[in-house]
């Protein structure tokens, strides 16, 4: 049987081997939803980088930029990390560069998996059914806050597992903690996610529509993989 | 309000400010469980070190040798880190000096703090009330399994949490998720340890009995707390 494990934050994925794996790179609020969005709504590519530099480089070269630094759009960017900016008309077919505070880094420490696939509430099935697919065991890499672990991540990692059910064996216990998680709170999903940390920090930005958006399942039956360094379906 | 805060493990203490704040360690399977029976026990002293030599220095100035790694008591020294070889008769009023795989590491990344106190469910509400008393910020210090996450610091760090109830806000999501997940499994602890990863590296050296033994509560009404290097009680 293949293996699901979870890292709870990208501070200890230097801990899992990511050799021949797959994984699912998730951060809810808000990067990771974002990315389904925009390649759900007609995006042709999305390339993740590090910094607002190499973002700022990318606008010369006919991207869109998005930033987002500590739950705000960065000035002087096209737009930020809320998913509904990547539903515009004017996007299709285009390419976006973005960077965030946690996602993209999260990103940039998985690339030594075998495949790199982007998982959010809102394409949950779509990523359960690639990874019954794929013969390759799977680390679920959280992107969490700053290096904190954080609920919102956590909740999606249980909930995939709990799709996933009996056809993958759990064997660590970042994972039976997920899975607990999820069950407890399945039913009050976005009153949780609502009251977390992260949550909080958003609201301050006024964003109660984003997370009320990025806690729906299934809206888009994409999944977005990493070739070539860029994020396409 | 004081605040309480859960690190799930030594990986992630540097995201932590732990000047003036009362750190609790805890390493259920089963450092600190055996540094609370020992000291219950009537031990006057347990020096926590890193390395094996400096445990075997200790033993040529007298004091009693512990050393554990990756599961097992390590040749050539008194005793391991089963919290049985703690209750001896011929170890009262003598000092041990201890290196383990997981809990002594968590104490020495602990050391910014104000207050450094050893937590196990053997004296959980001791450590509860010290915590009550203390005019300090709390955060919960989970020595996990080599830099990984376990259950059973996580749950001891939800039970702790439940059992301060209000009196202490959860500033952090790695708190309200200790706590959900000590809600799902207060039922069935023992059987959810017992299920965990380390139990099962553990139930190799046949050590079921210190696992029951490890998830009692209560069994000690005293806070082993660091003073110039050892542990006191």
């Amino acid at each position: 049987m293949k293996n699901i494990a979870v890292c709870l934050s990208p501070e200890m994925i230097h801990l899992f081997d990511l050799k021949d794996k797959a994984v699912v790179v998730v951060d809810i609020l808000r990067a990771t939803s974002s990315m389904v969005t925009g390649l759900g709504h007609g995006l042709s590519a999305i390339k993740p980088v590090a910094s607002l530099d190499e973002c700022r480089e990318l606008g010369k070269n006919g991207y869109i930029t998005a930033a987002e630094r500590g739950g705000e759009k960065v000035e002087g960017f096209d737009i930020g990390n809320s998913p509904f900016s990547y539903m515009a008309e004017e996007l299709k077919g285009r390419k976006v560069g973005i960077t965030t505070t946690n996602g993209t880094l999260a990103i940039s420490k998985s690339l030594e998996a075998d495949h790199i696939l982007i998982g959010a509430f809102l394409n949950i099935n779509a990523v359960a059914d690639r990874l019954r697919t794929l013969d390759k065991d799977v680390v679920i890499h959280c992107a969490g806050w700053k290096g904190s672990v954080n609920l919102e991540d956590t909740l999606f990692a249980g909930a995939l597992i709990e799709i996933l059910g009996d056809q993958f064996e759990l064997t660590t216990d970042d994972a039976v903690m997920a899975q607990s998680l999820y069950r407890a709170h399945k039913n009050n999903l976005l009153e949780t996610v609502a009251n977390s940390a992260h949550a909080k920090r958003l609201a301050k930005f006024g964003v109660i529509k984003d997370i009320e958006f990025c806690v729906k399942f299934d809206e888009f039956a994409i999944v977005p993989y990493l070739a070539d360094g860029e994020l396409i379906k």
